[in-house]
């Protein structure tokens, strides 16, 4: 099973950031399972969403379904702007070998937090809330999917009794350096299960600081890769089976 | 707000055992909260636990009950093998500062892992599993009591609503590089609460080695202090105010 983590650079220009997705994406290598970043398709700022925000089965989905047709393989479309009924979501849609729609998660926990002498945002100023947690079958096992923010609620992840969670994220300075590794090894371990992490390259220009370092921890809580800070494609190999191996010398339920 | 992490060795003799862990506690130095190894009064071995185990109200819970009272403290009696119904429960007796009973926890989690190449134990061919979670008021916020294993159950623990973690523990050279100190972290970060661990000291000998290094983590996930592996007292101070800033800073409904 390989995992293709597409940590690509987010420029102020929709279509410019789905061309690169598309471009990276040609590195996969084969990959099974293809992820890009949350808001890979426009910056990460209240304005961004607003501005390019647009529902399912225009531009960015219809791009997102192509990627997933052209490699044939399974796409975490990292998070995008959806409106729908009036309403803007952080919403990471999930598209199949075919090409056709297999998940779409709303982010359920929006990102509203004040660091004293560090990161500020609210997420809530400008979009919705999804709801419940969200998985989708595949050949390998339960995945599931959830965006950023979420991956702080553990019964939220665990509860989803997956094997493998796939997090489109975008973690900052303040919170990056305290949490991100941290997050992805406890989730990975208390529920036994993969998680992957794929998060925009860092570009210290942006008025929101993307952490990048996507990772990838194995089901022991062992970081097996970690792509660092710049534009870059990871191509991760995993044995699924290690799942069983560890739900079976620890067992804890999962 | 003083915790000591009374991180004591274990011999095979349950009242020098006992004196030891009086002794040390002279150490802790005004604490308010004074925390006891698992199975601080016995070899971790399922003989010992039969040999040793014992009713609440005889020597091992009479001696918690004067640490507490002499030291004016609330004493997190590590565990011991509790005896009780033809039954034996891994239990962590927790005494207020008159030396009266406030708490009493039985794992509820028994530690049964076969690691390849690694760690095997069964606590359940010797022990009986307890069952929900164990909460106890304090003047600095609710706290939470669990041993060992328990610990990697998220849910288990982030359903206490607790403000701080107590758990009396013995990983062992498996388990201890590579989960102690990422659940102590994980269990702080997802209640954002403090997380407490206190082990024995390591002793190569044993027939089950501890990883020792008792722990402190605040609320943001902070390591502040690791006892090493030797037999020490380490007397922690922390603001119990951290708790209430690092859920309204990061607010994830804790």
């Amino acid at each position: 099973m390989i995992v293709s983590l597409i940590q690509s650079s987010v420029t102020e220009d929709k279509l410019e950031n789905l061309a690169r997705a598309e471009a990276l994406s040609e590195r996969s290598d084969g990959a099974d399972f293809i992820m890009l970043p949350e808001m890979f398709c426009c910056p990460y700022d209240a304005a961004s969403f607003v501005k390019n925000a647009e529902p399912f089965g225009e531009r960015v989905t219809e791009a997102l379904s192509g990627i997933a047709a052209k490699r044939n393989a399974v796409l975490i479309g990292g998070s995008m702007p959806e409106s729908d009924g009036g309403r803007i979501y952080n919403t990471c849609f999930v598209f199949g070998k075919d090409g056709g729609l297999i998940a779409r998660h709303r982010k359920a926990h929006l990102f509203d937090i004040n660091v004293e002498g560090g990161q500020s945002f609210r997420e809530s100023d400008t979009l919705s809330a999804g709801g419940s947690a969200t998985v989708f079958p595949t050949p390998f096992g339960k995945a599931g999917v959830c965006v950023c923010f979420d991956v702080r609620f553990s019964s939220f992840v665990n509860d989803m009794r997956a094997d493998m969670l796939f997090v489109p994220a975008a973690f900052n300075m303040t919170t990056g350096p305290m949490h991100w590794e941290l997050l992805f090894r406890a989730r990975a371990v208390d529920s036994q299960m993969f998680a992957f992490g794929c998060a925009p390259s860092r570009n210290t220009d942006a008025s929101y600081v993307s952490y990048a370092n996507s990772i990838a921890v194995d089901p022991w809580g062992r970081v097996i890769a970690n792509a660092g800070i710049n534009e870059t494609v990871v191509n991760v190999a995993v044995d699924p089976a290690e799942t069983a191996r560890a739900r079976a010398q620890i067992p804890i339920g999962n």
